[in-house]
């Protein structure tokens, strides 16, 4: 069974959890454009929960739980996949992963490349899989700038319901 | 500073939560005697956080973030900690940990040791500390049967204080 | 020395084994269609180890054993590197890689975005090298389906006796 | 349950496998030994490999695999858990494990402590749980000398029925 | 912010040590091409330390640590990132790095595919930060070939003040 | 042959570093009571290097590297083992070991239960075996309070050669 077979077999509509990783816009000095525009694009799915929270391990990893308790297939996270002191989206989320999805981060940042040049190389975006009680859910790990969580969007938009019909099995 | 010193530094009382972690427990199916031991045991503190969860790796950590987010400087769990293909606590909690803290599971497996013979090879008890927002949580991972607790809360009674001074530190 | 340099030293053949690894090829389900392609694909060097195994952890590690004690210098698996909870290639293999060869899945999943698009960012295939008893052995971890086996394939027979000189220094 | 109430539910009997990991033994060059000395003080439970292999990585792992295929339950493998650099018993078979029972070192080289005083060190004697295929398997890893294995097995004989039973579980 | 906006509050100049990684060019068997020409293609910024080490874990890492002391903020390092088994430079800085950017060694190999083929799949060449005493130090890890360097440079030249911001964030 | 045989053949003699890890002794805020112990303790042997330097972790593992390029085949740090978010010497340390020596650990951590009681539990002390160049290293790392490293320093005294000799083949 090919791909485009697998992409037709998968579910048509995700609960999805959107999280902010900033610490200015979980005080309020900033707005948070990237975690409005995931909303808007994935707007065809299922919002189960949307916050924005510091960069601090158990705000981020708290802010996931929170998602999954409320039923969420697929959590995609902004901000915090830097290489500054504060960033600590990936330390806090990949060890949870059950399984990491290494062609997301390079797809994410072939595409940025195309788009940016070199200076994707910054990003240390990635995707896993994390199974607990029976169930599974997608996380996707993009960087804050609304411009990356554009070329981001576009992967998932394409590619989450086939990543989540497999994570399921 | 010998360790004497030390302790009288230490914090007196702290904020506690109980995590017992059991499939059978969270379904109502038996008591939770190990728990409430816990919660006893620890009564000249505060308990801010008592949960029971199945054996799932995502409950588990809910219930340590739940406790910290409650303002909990030590949680402590029981069950989950054997070898058993059900038995996750300490896959679901090491990776959280900032420190691991070696010598606490053995000094409880010394003394179980000194107790129920080398039947004490079977556990995996262990301890660390997690770092979050300016914040140190102790966290102390125990078997789920009550005889491991008492020995466990018994370590926990002399030595949490002192080791809360210094995961704050 | 280039490139071009190290390939003319390169061996001119090698000796390989070949693992499918699928529960349903396993039982006689289906056909390998994988596996067969390989061995063909591969008919100027010589074959000294075919099985098809189930996706169990040490079903695979003993297949690739099997194949080193024959004598392979590269075993290929195909199977088992998406991320149903039933993928267990990659786990089971990379723990025994002494290096672990990033660029192969990189330039494997390359290739299949320009071929297949997004969807190839669903495969964790990858490539390593195992040092035991003065022998090197390269193993390289490819999707099940033919399409992809057909793309990684054409790695291989590119770079494989390149890499195996290297491994064997 | 308590520890004596598991016991009496443990298996009476187990399928076991010994693996001597030797350079020198393994030419023949001494005489096994510490081997030997398992194999008759597990009598009353079934042999279902016994081999001598080099202090090699594949080689060990092919014998711990081997005698996983015969059915075994148990293996006890002796030599190659000090620090020389070719010790690698321990360095090839804990990736396999799924679960480490950090008890089982520990309790051995207590004992050793008493019986050898601070010389017991030097060993990184471990046990694990490697589960496949439905079923588990119980890994000792014992050093070579004979006083050492007599001490191990001390603890296996009264243990590994006991660990069985989790480790089915 | 954008990532021209971020490029234009970079430092300006960075102080940099290059650790050429040879055994052959460390006993002066070969001269270093390849460390002669980062030299010279970075020579707007300030050289603090040169060094020509061969490939043993704790001269790599000394290297590194001496131009630290020195005042480095970035190190390139060329040699030893391949799969034979004397090439121990990726095994021996990574563990060091607090954050690792596979973003680097992802374009490093994306440009070298271009340039030279499938080829390019061994080098396992990579970039990394390490935090130490309120500094951060830039690691560049590359291939030891003149061409892989040339390529390794053009990417450095253009994103390690951009980097160096971040890293010291 | 056995350990004590073992001990007749070891080295009677090695070269050592001190290495104080003190955040105040560096800053010359107060004596460095336990390095000066230390030295003291081993004065049969032939001090190489010793140096008191602050919890950071380049500067810990600069220390070690200088101890070992002055010939020293065994290194004590003192300090820095414990739980506060300024103890770095275990994280620093412990990626360089080729071979980590539980036992050490355990050993030095159950003399102190006997001494201190269940404070004990607060210390990471280790040990481990670092190779590179053909030579061998072994590094134990204590913590800070003289009275720990009296501890350690009786370990120290009758396993150091027995464990250099082993590290050495």
């Amino acid at each position: 069974m090919g791909a485009e077979e697998h992409r037709k077999k998968a579910p048509k509509k995700f609960k999805f959890g959107v999280v902010t990783v900033s610490d200015t816009a979980s005080r309020g000095e900033k707005e948070d454009a990237s975690g409005k525009f995931i909303i808007e694009a994935l707007s065809g799915n299922e919002l189960v929960h949307y916050s924005v929270v510091p960069d601090e391990k158990l705000a981020i990893i708290g802010a996931i739980l929170d998602a999954f308790e409320k039923g969420a297939d697929v959590v995609i996270t902004t901000g915090g996949t830097g290489i500054t002191s504060r960033d600590v989206t990936i330390e806090s989320l990949s060890p949870l992963f059950d399984k990491e999805i290494p062609g997301f981060g390079e797809l994410f940042r072939k595409l940025s490349f195309d788009e940016v040049g070199s200076a994707a190389v910054l990003t240390r975006a990635t995707a896993g899989v994390i199974r607990s009680g029976g169930r599974a859910l997608v996380v996707f790990c993009l960087p804050g700038s609304l411009n990356a969580v554009k070329t981001g969007i576009g992967i998932i938009k394409k590619e989450a319901y086939h990543l989540l019909k497999h994570a399921r099995e």
